[in-house]
């Protein structure tokens, strides 16, 4: 990379801007990695800058905002002045909305687990019944394993359709129910960049929760990334529209991937210490390139 | 007509599916001219009706859900198995949301009101500074003027965002605010069908509140359909992923138009009385015809 | 009764207010009784009228009203000038949170199923270590048994825990968790009119949920009122505030009784049905009783 | 008070539990002030701790929680084991509840605005034409000046009603319609303990908002404690179920004072600055008597 890196002071000194509302520590990591290689980094609270339809001193812009709805208008907002966004907001969009997510992965052969979608109580009993118990039902929108409910039998369905109702949002009224994957206590997830799958780790169901999110307790551990693991979340990328995203895959019986879900602002700590590749190294490249283009 | 009828006859008849969740005269309207072109009509309820990934037996969809989000979910979970969707997953999803259309439609050159976005309160406050006063602050997902509201003062901005705090949904966090314009107590609403333009009235706003929306009392009128406003109505069209959408454009005091908003799922009976126009015969054409490409 | 309504004629005729938001079939039998008694009736909906401090021509107010607050608001407005409610304001804001109905019928000495109550979700989760396994969760506002969730493992109460923090309403962060009363099938529901108890039915549980509630399927079935069923409902009645009130009350294994619930704004008809007892004309009687006083 | 200290300690020491969820210097203050009274003092976070109905070992529970159902919920569970709850139940849900409040002072003949109270919108319409423009619109439940709107016109009413309809909260249907006092840019709070008003001070309207709370930015100032003001002061705590309470006074024109609100938790850290007196130890007596009555 030394050689490139001084090529490219030569050529053009580009700047990245980090959007973001609630900082993490994956954002710092950005930061420090860009300035490392020569970007100059502008900083964006998007909860206290106003984002208008002028020109903005930025090529590209890495869209970090833990909000759903500020990562889609911050990337929106910003390609609308000819600014590259990482992710693009199409990708945001597909990826933030489950249905959406693997309404795409169908279209694009993935193999994904059963579904039935219910846009409403009733529709999604029905749903339930096609899907059969025991399930999983998801509300389209959420992080981290929010309101993602296992439902073993009919009296944890009726709890969860009539606390959704309470819920005043209304895409709260949409219920995907999938097909209870009975997984060796596991997930894997798998980070793309671009056209690169740069690692995999399995994350472990902890003791007291049945989903294995590492926001819920979940472990990660390295995981081998194999030829087929790699095709899957490539395909599945490139099938919500690309960039730089998590892949969540589950192992069936059979030895067979099905994927799960895609996350378009992806945290990505645990996986760089559970397999030591410099993940903000490899993201600012892909902005670089993707900037250039 | 009666030709490519006939033609069509003898060729394939097609299976449209109407999804709806609170049927409307439009969606009878739509069924009945669907029948009379000799297409078999297949009527969905989506509030009662499971969504899957099988097969089903429709060439074209046309959502015709009120609810955004049902809407959206139909029109992907129908892709996602092949059946063209009118209108689109991307339509649906760019027009459903202010701050994405508006980007949309500003990436694409089109004239539209100045604006700012806030993501949080305190980026709101900045947003209304750079637009100044008086203005209007809306959320970017919302229907038949809800929400919207003319901010002529700070005392009406501080009013606006104290009760937009404890509205729950997360997307009611995003102020779009925009210039006031001026309207000569009327804006104009026209409708896109494809790469037609099939009409315009004016909406004038009723004597007891500023906006122009029909659901508030805004009186609909036949509008002379220039070539100014035809071209700006299909590029508005076009920017948000195309299909069948009304457009709201503002006039300006120095005769030139801005186009403030796009609907996904346009209401058409009011333009169809003002104008004398076989709306759903267009629409059912259409359809007709995407489904055969 | 044909005297005392001659004499009343004589004496004076009263007005009668009933007040209410949605109209039931129990609102018209108590303006017909009201009719018949000689009373003047005044229907008011409070959804149009605005209540004021200034004097009405009205000597008692029925509180109809389905809305818990509503009702509270009607009720405190009219007292406010004079006007003998029933239910009072104390009493409709004690049967409303069950809270301070099970800590009312405590403190007046009244066998109530074991309970503790957690203000946020951690001190939920102690109460539940407390009452044990299998539970109920209750909030402590609402109606027809709605989000009453029957807890019978730690991953159920985990499920009702984190749908509850989404809704937005504070008196939802409340937990009142109960001891699971194994019930035979049933529990009984009295009504009490001032100082008599009217009668008493049986609420079968149906075949597909675990509540009684007959806004759920629970089969009403007339019950013998036996001495200490009258004893332990006026006692429950008194406690909280007095006037017209259902008293809902378990069985236990060893032949003791429980009271659950209180009702405020008890629905009759299916009482009426039940034990076929004039339960509008009781109550009518009673409101000209506590206007004289 | 020296020598009753000392007989306090022959005679009985006490338990005085404060209860808290989100501990102000208020409650650290009142800590202190126990245990130089030499109170055994016990702090209860209800946040963490199950409230049962199991004895305590408490004489008296000074109930300090932010949340106004935990403090509801706090006293009435202590109530029901034999507690004494500083304040009650009953001031506390009848101070936290604006139109109960005012139907308690008019019906103790206490001097309020001029209000009317519409229980849904189109009842709030009707309220606001009765007390005429401008007007104050403040839902019953709420602290520190929260969704209290200055409602100068029509157009404001309608931003205020549109939003309420949004806020999924069955009480925010209630509109208390109040007249507009203009005040000297100031209003008057006063704070009750038992029988004895220990201070007043002025609270000034900030430069930027209309409402004078000091969490908005109002301005605290020592204030003449009159004769009238004590009256009405006291009449006013009595007539909510006294305790410590703080109340807020309007001064008209004439001279003469209204009651605007009663404050049922009351802070009282910026009145123990203004005007010098020792408030944690005085509500400390206060609670020793009322344990020992």
């Amino acid at each position: 990379m030394g050689l490139s890196l001084k090529v490219r002071d030569m050529a053009t000194r580009l700047t990245v801007e980090i959007a973001y509302d609630v900082p993490r520590v994956e954002e710092k990591l950005l930061a420090k990695a860009a300035s490392m290689q020569n970007f100059t980094v502008k900083l964006t609270n998007v909860r206290q800058t106003p984002l208008t339809l002028e020109k903005i001193a930025a090529d590209v812009t890495l869209v970090r905002c833990v909000s759903m709805y500020a990562a889609i208008h911050t990337a929106a907002m910003r390609e609308s002045v000819g600014v590259k966004a990482i992710n693009s907001t199409k990708t945001i969009l597909y990826a933030g909305d489950k249905v959406l997510t693997v309404s795409c992965l169908h279209a694009s052969g993935i193999a994904v687990p059963r579904i039935a979608v219910g846009l409403d109580a009733e529709a999604a009993e029905k749903a339930l019944e096609k899907v059969g118990l025991p399930a999983v039902d998801k509300p389209p929108i959420g992080s981290w394993g929010r309101l993602v409910a296992f439902v073993k039998d009919y009296e944890d369905f009726k709890l969860v359709r009539e606390h959704r109702e309470m819920i005043p949002t209304s895409y709260m009224k949409t219920h995907l129910i999938q097909e209870y994957i009975d997984l060796p206590n596991r997930d894997i997830r798998t980070l793309v960049i671009g056209d690169e799958v740069v690692g995999a780790m399995y994350r472990y169901r902890p003791s007291d929760d049945w989903r294995t999110n590492v926001a819920l307790g979940g472990q990660p551990v390295s995981a081998y990334l194999n030829e087929e693991l790699k095709e899957i979340s490539l395909k599945a990328a490139e099938a919500i529209g690309g960039g730089v995203v998590s892949v969540d895959v589950f192992e069936t019986e059979t030895g067979s991937y099905l994927v799960n879900e895609v996350n378009g602002v992806p945290e990505f700590k645990g996986l760089m210490q559970a397999i030591g590749v410099d993940i903000p190294g490899k993201i600012i490249e892909y902005a670089y390139k993707a900037a250039r283009r």
